[in-house]
């Protein structure tokens, strides 16, 4: 048959790409099917033959690197400060959340949340001081994820925070993250006002004390149980934690009550706990961090142990890259906003909370939580496909944390960077959003896929180590 | 065409009605489709012909009774001893569940119950003398359901057994249950032995002191509430109540604290809830209750507002037919049997548990909770389609009560006696299981359709009253 033969016959078309091609043949009635297929990245042919040479090694070191991540096995086994147990912790360092950056780089948010530590920690008696000794040189900054630690939103912890140990007892490896401080106007979501500070202080004083003690008679408290109970009563453990929580409350208030100095002191740290869906956040991210942790260092895995953001640039680690940060400009999520707010408020993706799609929660689990697909206009069929699509791009399915609605299948864990490029699909996060300026706090909780780039360059500075 | 010519013809079938016509056509090659349908219950043509002849006024009837229903606003308002508030109790009274039934029809499980009130209750000192009194005369037996309460399993309530009250803010009535006592050998169940009762007698000494002041404090727990947000998180609030129990503990807790006599009763008390993930059960009964209630006595209505199981027989009450109940012997059910037991030691089914499927959730929100189904074989898609059948047979949806799986669908509510008849649709009942033998207690848990029989004559005494 000729090029000419063709188009005199009748034409059945499959159309492969952009879909503008689809829609003229449509408008013409000729009959078109679309194939959801999209090119795959566009990367140096020289490094995706190298991978593709050594897809069987890769392979391997891949399922070398999930077992270690799916055998994790996280436990809350105390609390203590900051100083006194993150490694590499010292008095004038503040850890922020995503890859590494500089004062003068820094989105409003972090600004804010770091300007709150200064003043809680007595360094500046003013925004205006803490924003000047911000800037001075005098503090160092470093990234949570390179001290073992993980931070929603801007992700600060100064020293005398109190923070979670959350021990992976399969591998010995600790996480640290501080305590939920509630919704709004919040250190980490960049507000500094006296109440964000006197809320610290009250967290400091009376939550921690209290926590410490109650943790320490129940000795451990078991999170990958209550995570996959959790993920069977509607939780995805990202944006939403409201049965997580609720399991924590019912382990630690006896122990609490127990424990505790006075029944006012129990009452008030209960209603603390109780007013705050979001408290289990801060154990489901060291959660997921100590289970990743315990994957790195796998020679030839193309495994992501870490996605985390800054609000300014999304940085990704894998298995097979060591220490390197492979990053690029983070993106402004879709959201729901609170009454007053819009898109134009709000400051680009940020927070560590993405470790736990990273781990095959959050946006990765979001079949098992349909309500926060409602958020932004979905249904709960669209849940069932954001989760359905992450299967493609990675490289096992945990057993124990599972979706009821995709018949108690595993999630879909271990983001494989090759897949990403290959399929040129992106991960699917859930997230909270804050006001791109210091000072405001959050404006609202959206999705978004990961951006492009740093998945691309990770994938160009892993097919230069094979 | 003749049937002759018809015959020669190649045939392509539509069968209805028994599959067994389709087998054999698919044995020898014709092609033929099943529908599914069911020809209607067998009933009196003539009483037929009547409901037909009045469908526009028994679904005006059915959506006055729905109005009521649906505006349902359970709230839990107090604790108080039976004596002092159930309509028409006495010393000597003991309610039971299901229909009316005298001491010598009743099964196992609900003589051993009763036995279990007169122990606890002082008028007896062993399991013999209490079977005797039980036996004399002396003792009068009413259905929980004519006295405004609702009881799981045997559904026993005794002078001074201590019970939830459940106000429906919206009419005005009060709905009564008993307390929770956990799984196992319980009085529920069945179980006499002495830990049942000081178990008993430690629920009204520390628990409902602790429960009453509690409540008293919080003034109201909207259940309602409670409800809405545990079907968004994997309860039915039949089965399964661990998010329900959950929700309810975050509420109590800090209420307990402030009003306990000591930090040992706190804990002592806050255990017991923690330990029991069906702690709920008994306020998800009483709240279906407390709605269902409101739309008694509706003249020309088919809606069902009792179903329950007295372990003999299955009885139902209609909206439009007042206080006759119409019954049938109830059947033995599926059932995730405990170690040890099987469907012969199983007693047919046994409570007034079913106010819950009455009121559309149990079983008939069982998408809500695919876990349930898994018990006994099914998937997740199975528990989807069990709900979608209940649409089938019921009158209205409930717009608070919603199944995330089915994109936030209001829950199938009000089941219509004509549509049941009509349809051939049993409803479907999430239900535990006792031992048939008094004494033993939980031998496990399971689902099935309700018998025919009390809907047949349900059917048919609704029709005698057009």
């Amino acid at each position: 048959m000729t090029i000419s033969d063709l188009f005199r016959s009748d034409l059945k078309v499959v159309n492969i790409g952009l879909t503008s091609f689809k829609e003229a043949l449509d408008s013409v009635g000729v009959p078109a099917v679309q194939v959801d297929w999209k090119p795959p990245v566009d990367v140096d042919p020289a490094l995706l033959r190298a991978v593709r040479s050594h897809r069987a090694q890769i392979e391997a070191a891949n399922q070398k690197a999930m077992a270690k991540i799916l055998a994790a096995q996280p436990a809350l086994v105390g609390l203590e400060k900051a100083l006194d147990v993150i490694p590499g912790m010292k008095p004038n360092l503040i850890l922020h959340s995503g890859p590494p950056i500089t004062w003068d780089r820094m989105c409003g948010p972090m600004r804010g949340g770091i300007m709150a530590a200064l003043m809680y920690e007595g360094r500046a008696k003013t925004p205006a001081e803490a924003e000047k000794l911000a800037a001075s040189g005098e503090i160092e900054y470093a990234p949570c994820h390179e001290h073992s630690a993980v931070g929603p939103m801007a992700g600060i912890v100064s020293a005398s925070m109190p923070v979670f140990l959350v021990k992976n007892e399969e591998n010995g490896n600790t996480a640290y993250c501080t305590m939920n401080e509630g919704l709004g106007k919040v250190l980490r979501y960049g507000a500094y006002g006296e109440d964000v500070i006197k809320r610290l202080k009250w967290m400091e004083q009376v939550l921690y004390p209290a926590l410490k003690k109650a943790v320490a008679k129940l000795g451990r408290v078991d999170l990958k149980n209550i995570i996959a109970q959790a993920l069977h009563m509607g939780d995805e453990v990202h944006n939403r934690n409201r049965a997580a929580t609720s399991l924590l409350y019912r382990i630690l208030a006896p122990a609490i009550v127990t424990t505790s100095a006075d029944p006012k002191t129990t009452a008030d740290v209960l209603e603390f706990i109780n007013k705050n869906d979001h408290f289990f956040l801060n154990l489901s991210m060291p959660a997921s961090k100590a289970g990743l942790d315990a994957g790195r260092n796998v020679p030839g895995s193309s495994v992501v142990v870490v996605m985390a953001r800054n609000g300014t640039d999304f940085g990704v680690q894998l298995a097979g890259t060591g220490d390197a940060w492979f990053t690029g400009p983070a993106d402004v999520p879709d959201a729901l906003y609170f009454p007053g707010y819009t898109k134009a408020d709000a400051n680009p993706d940020i927070g560590d909370s993405s470790i736990t799609e990273t781990n095959g929660l959050g946006g990765f689990a979001i079949a098992a939580s349909p309500a926060i697909v409602q958020f932004v206009g979905g249904t709960a069929d669209d849940a069932l496909n954001y989760t359905r699509q992450m299967y493609e791009i990675t490289a096992a399915e945990n057993s124990v944390y599972q979706v009821p609605a995709l018949n108690f299948r595993g999630t879909p864990t271990g983001i494989d960077v090759v897949k990403v490029v290959e399929k040129n699909i992106l991960p699917f996060i859930d997230t909270g959003v804050a006001h791109k300026e210091p000072g405001v706090g959050q404006v609202g909780a959206g999705v978004l896929n990961a951006p492009l780039e740093p998945f691309k360059k990770a994938f160009e500075g892993f097919a230069r180590t094979l």
